[in-house]
């Protein structure tokens, strides 16, 4: 990303046990001495000898040398790709502090990870300006870290930096030596790759730059890290014929072949995750890189068992028109009495999974990693449901909490099929181990009485969607709405 | 691109017939008085309100408010399509300067429509860069157009400028507000993109951006505008299956749809093109483009009509390891007694076409265009032919000539099938009224005769291959080889 490399809520004070190194275009600081959360504070030291241009931090709120060694996963898989078990395994988080990646870091450091995030923390530059904000109040990366810490016992690593910028995502690549890299540092709203010219290159630029920037880095310094990459189920469109996972295989003229499904994406956005497949694909090739493409669906749900653990690791919440997704912000519209707002005909189906789902898929890939030279896509979703079938179902859900749910169609900003044949395989994961919650049980226990809790905090201005697939122009955007 | 914006060999000397605009945020300059070749001196002016950041130079070698109008093409679809047919039809080639640009936009101000350039001339300083040289000399920008002005009466105007810079697009299209574009303007070498990771980041960076800013061009100022894309067979890899023609009919578990055809490209330069022809597929659809992606093969040669009228208008010709492809390199090799260099097997099979088809199917695209929001696809090469057997062509070719012609394999740089199934469809070309030179014709009369003619500039130590698909890395090449 081109945007400034940001550091929040950070102290930043000399200390005499930080050394930078002295050969590294970049320095990597620990901190050596961790206290209680209360008494400390977190010694954050940006070196650089380009200041002006470059800020690289590791914070890394651990005690020197100690690392954490219980539940370390030890899976056949992971033996047979030759790694050496007696340490745990590293799993670089990149985009760490997002929604998805949050809860994914918690998860796998719970799970006795070794965790490292890295994230440049622009969505919540996002947020700012476009004057939106999550449903939920979430703590700054550095305080959510030392909760956790604090909790638990575990360390993880904090690397503040853009991915794009390779001389940042080298050191933190050679510093932390990942075994596995989750990569979600991507910027994940099509409304958003749709606002004006200048979102849209940033969209592609930012994805597709970043992830060459990913795919170097382990070519160059992690040969053997398998790539897990957050793509989306959006990269296949809506065919009118089954969709199958990643591939497909064609009979064609009385001759046939496996071949790359075909892609029809619907935003800058989405396209920039076929992009990135494309490119994937072609090291996994060319270079040997091992890699899994997660084509997801939406996900829904805030709550993990280590989000919930305490208020400053609760997860962000969107609802807004541009980084909510249409599940979560029915439930917010239901919760403050405000019409669900069906896009179109509503016919829109799409796959769907729970937060806690994105966690558990994550964690199956890493611990049975692609071989070398492998590209995979497995299609992480559980259930596929129409945007009107969800509309029912949350008016239902309302109807036993007391709620009256009202539904209103309004025009669709985007251009979609709002009827469609839609019928998308996903049983790799499931093959893997996958349990997956299911809506029906999840969307009374939790994501409905979670929104009611907080319906205090909406903000109904930022329901509405604001832009327009057709009406999107090269001028920018620059008043907020 | 981020790279510097270009001039070379311009005089810029004051004007009082050049009154920049005074609302504009670059000016465009007209030269309002065009002298004979020999006596004049081309006037260009640079006038920006950020001079430091901006150039933006549109400098047309006409008699202001005069332009050609014989031979203006009207065709039916023309008339159809609802534009006025009372002024030449306007076409703008993007990457004008270029191998292919050049010869196309010669051929189309021969055929009376109006044409401007749009280049940054950045081609010119990968030569510098690379230590590289085309065989045939080549004449300034400014020195072409002058020289093509002189003999033929006809204007071209030329717009200096990055097209990954929206600011001077923008000035560029609402300057010549062009009825088509054809977009050459991409860094066209596989192995440049697979010589480092900086050039495989500003490959796909420039290819994509570029191209994402020439369809909101189209967008904000000419909505009608036709885009005549040059794509790559690449795109398709080499599967084991028919390759069509940009779309599939494609039956699976007993439903059936037409699909995008589905892409391998097998380097960071050819999926760049993948990656337009996926954006521009969706501006179609959401925004009603009319589009034309032409996929085209290798192109040999060197002469059209247009450009052996002068010395002074030869097109450029690369027989290096970087930018020279198969065929023309053969003949190179051939000319100087050095072994045609066969990667690998030699089993490679590609489409293959004469530069006087290149010129010839763009002016067929622009003369049919596509509907609005139309995204065509056609396959754009003549004949297709492996590697081995364009060896053997030019061997038996050099006989006739004296010429004792050997062959070697060399290790493969690329990572590839030299081996494969390959049948390829290219009829809608031909539909539409192609009549193709055919390379047995050619090879004799031009391609090998031209190679003797220019053997004494031959710089033997820039035919070798220099790139590794493998090999490559993170870390910037800075030697010169």
């Amino acid at each position: 990303m081109r945007m400034a490399h940001l550091v929040t809520n950070c102290t930043f004070s000399p200390s005499p046990a930080v050394k930078p190194h002295s050969k590294s275009p970049s320095y990597c600081c620990n901190v050596t001495r961790f206290q209680s959360l209360k008494s400390s504070n977190l010694i954050l030291k940006s070196c650089s000898k380009r200041q002006k241009k470059l800020f690289v931090i590791c914070a890394s709120a651990a005690v020197q040398g100690q690392t954490d060694k219980t539940q370390t996963p030890l899976t056949g898989n992971q033996q047979a790709s030759g790694h050496s078990s007696s340490r745990p395994r590293k799993v670089m988080v990149i985009g760490g502090d997002g929604y998805c990646g949050w809860a994914t870091a918690l998860h796998l450091s719970n799970k006795g990870y070794e965790v490292a995030i890295v994230d440049n923390l622009v969505r919540r530059l996002f947020d700012h300006q476009l004057g939106l904000d999550s449903l939920t109040p979430i703590a700054s990366i550095q305080n959510r870290i030392r909760r956790w810490k604090s909790l638990t016992g575990k360390t993880i690593q904090l690397y503040i930096g853009d991915i794009c910028d390779f001389e940042f995502l080298s050191e933190a690549f050679k510093s932390f030596e990942p075994d596995s890299a989750v990569h979600f540092g991507e910027q994940r709203s099509a409304p958003y790759s749709m606002i004006d010219r200048s979102r849209a290159v940033f969209t592609q630029h930012n994805n597709v730059i970043g992830t060459l920037n990913v795919l170097f880095a382990i070519k160059e310094f992690s040969e053997e890290c398998h790539l897990v990459k957050l793509g989306t189920m959006g990269e296949y469109g809506t065919p009118n014929i089954d969709i199958e996972e990643g591939f497909l295989t064609i009979t064609h003229n009385g001759r046939t072949d496996t071949l790359p499904y075909p892609k029809q994406a619907s935003s800058f956005y989405h396209l920039s995750k076929v992009h990135d497949s494309h490119n994937i694909a072609f090291t996994c090739k060319a270079w040997g890189i091992r890699a899994t493409d997660l084509n997801q669906g939406v996900v829904y749900g805030v709550r993990t068992d280590e989000t919930a653990m305490h208020e400053e690791l609760s997860n962000r919440f969107d609802y807004d028109g541009i980084f909510g997704t249409a599940l979560n912000r029915f439930c917010v519209q239901a919760a403050v009495g405000h019409p669900l707002t069906v896009y179109g005909k509503g016919g829109q189906t799409r796959g769907y999974l729970d937060i806690r789902d994105t966690v558990q898929c994550v964690e199956l890939a890493i611990a049975n990693p692609a071989k070398p030279g492998e590209f995979r896509v497995f299609n992480q979703f559980t259930e596929q449901f129409s945007v009107n079938e969800l509309a029912k179902l949350v008016t239902a859900a309302g109807a036993k909490l007391g709620l009256d749910v009202e539904t209103k169609s309004v025009p669709n900003p985007r251009v979609e099929a709002e009827e469609h044949y839609y019928n998308a395989k996903h049983t790799k994961l499931i093959e893997l181990g996958l349990v997956p919650h299911l809506l029906s049980d999840s969307l009374l226990d939790t994501l409905l009485n979670f929104a009611v809790q907080y319906k205090d905090r909406v903000d109904v201005a930022q329901i509405m969607p604001s832009v327009s697939w057709k009406k999107m122009g090269a001028k920018p955007k620059t008043l907020s709405v």
